[in-house]
């Protein structure tokens, strides 16, 4: 039997090759595969509905990794790709698989940050499963949101002259990653010379919370409605921003123009990407784990977006012949290429 | 810090533990943890959401589960739960975790079962996560399905002279099971002794189908609703006979009386657990993973229900101080207590 490599897919042409062919034949399925939802619809209103798995190892490491501040973050990732949508979240499952080493109080931990999140965001914790592993920990979860039937928002909406608009600021969860893995590799170092080791984040706070505590962008939603504004495209940014743009562009047949000097960076992101002999902007564009949103306007909506607080428009959406290009701040352009973190590699 | 060990609360005693005090705020979030479902009400239907996770080694043995069996398997088990409601599965989405010892083909054979069993059940594959792991092979579904309000079917409205029935037969899943375990032994042993092993399983295929390809129940509820029956209290049984009447019985505020020389057995499960040298009403009252429904029925329903083909009346609800019993061949009276599979033992 044949034996393909599943890195030779990648997560994306992996789904793709498994679910190209599927056909939704219920009524109430309105959307499957390839959003941050699937959208089910019903006589009176939409339901958003979205699964995350996180497992030991590969999406966390517990050795830098409070298990409140897991939990609190694997439920914002989904709540977040409930707001992707124009949506809000309602209720979640968790599915937890514990190996021997997890005490009661840990899965305790774990869950008052699952719930921590759901009080903050209004969302009730309404079923799941919990079972063990042999090794680690696993988590799933799905989340299950309601949205109005015009409201939704999917990625392949943007058009032509539509501004590319984002918001908070990028590359800081990556940044704050960098920094717990260097801190790691010294702990391991000086315990190995029986020395106490005591890591100094001082003045890093905002990116370690980046990292560990993520917040889901209700608020950036909230606003956009109140502000009379419906994107045309949307998604939130997990991979990083290269990865979703080109997301948007393939999906909506566009390209897009991306502008360097306009990617919203905080100025500890730009001091400790120099220390660590990185380029700023390719941490911003490929760092992934912001759960910022990225998204789309018609131009005529220019000024009401440009007034609102925490977002940036950032570029423009093309012809799908132009490409989908980063223009650099000296102005010379580069070809937009998606390196974000691959699950599967 | 406190490190109570997992195990001292079960599976039920955990989830309990962590969820207890759970309130629900959201105004569609009708029922929460405690059935085969978590129930949502919208103004004009009712969706049902129900969530599983399946870890190598623990819930299945890629030694004798062929991938696609186990997607098959996999997709059923969560279509059972919204059955045992009285609901109708509509969307699935699937998240699956693998290690590197994974090829693109073995993930086709799992999504060929897992999108059978959707075509089997008009069940659409709508959503989920691909991902890695450092260790085998982790899958989560989650469930979605529709359901009359006046018809979904808790596990908590069990009245007093209800009659108990079942349907199918029970404990062929469990000895199904034993035989691969066995089968699995013996091939070791000759592996080790270079010599060639060929199990032999003739005369027990409908053993091995029960444990490795079950089906969910949709005709059971189908002929009940034919029938004009309406269940009282319903749950699928997955991890037993007694602990799921149990269930029943504690959320009804019930006692019940089940009769030994009623509980439906194949002649094959017989047979099977005399060679193997283990009383067949234990395995049919503890085996688990049968995957057949449970249910209650009004004493008024008496003769429409034993019309149905393939159900059997087992026994009656009682008042709950009476408690639960098994009254043996001999009659005899036992404590109906719960062994069943223990995921976190």
């Amino acid at each position: 039997m044949a034996h393909t490599d599943i890195s030779t897919l990648g997560e994306f042409g992996l789904i793709r090759h498994l679910t190209q062919d599927i056909a939704l034949t219920n009524s109430s399925s309105r959307y499957g595969i390839g959003d941050d939802c699937a959208v089910l619809r019903y006589p009176d209103h939409d339901i958003l509905v979205t699964s995350d798995m996180l497992m030991e190892g590969i999406h966390f490491d517990l050795v830098y990794t409070p298990l409140k501040h897991l939990g609190y973050k694997a439920a914002m990732v989904n709540f977040s790709d409930v707001y992707a949508m124009n949506g809000t979240p309602r209720q979640l499952t968790v599915s937890v698989a514990v190996s021997k080493r997890f005490s009661v109080e840990d899965l305790e931990a774990l869950y008052a940050g699952i719930r921590l999140a759901c009080e903050r965001h209004h969302v009730d914790l309404v079923g799941g499963d919990t079972t063990s592993s042999l090794t680690g920990l696993a988590i799933s979860l799905t989340c299950i949101g309601e949205a109005e039937r015009d409201h939704i928002v999917y990625r392949n909406g943007a058009h032509e002259t539509d501004l590319v608009c984002v918001s908070g600021d990028l590359g800081a969860a990556y940044m704050g990653l960098q920094l717990l893995e260097r801190e790691k590799a010294v702990f391991n170092r000086k315990v190995s010379d029986e020395v106490a080791a005591q890591p100094d984040f001082s003045g890093k706070e905002y990116l370690l919370e980046r990292q560990l505590k993520p917040e889901a962008r209700r608020d950036v939603i909230e606003a956009l409605r109140e502000a009379g504004i419906q994107p045309t495209a949307m998604m939130d940014i997990s991979d990083g921003l290269s990865s979703e743009m080109l997301h948007i562009c393939t999906q909506s047949h566009t390209g897009c123009r991306i502008y360097e000097e306009r990617i919203p960076l905080d100025y500890q992101t730009a001091v400790t990407a120099e220390e660590f002999n990185m380029n700023v902007t390719t941490c911003a564009l490929n760092g992934g784990e912001d759960y910022e949103l990225l998204f789309t306007v018609p131009l005529t909506d220019h000024d009401r977006v440009a007034a609102l607080k925490d977002v940036k428009i950032i570029g423009y959406i093309t012809k799908e012949e132009l490409g989908c290009s980063l223009i650099a701040r000296d102005g010379q352009e580069f070809e937009l290429k998606a390196q974000g973190w691959n699950p599967l590699k």
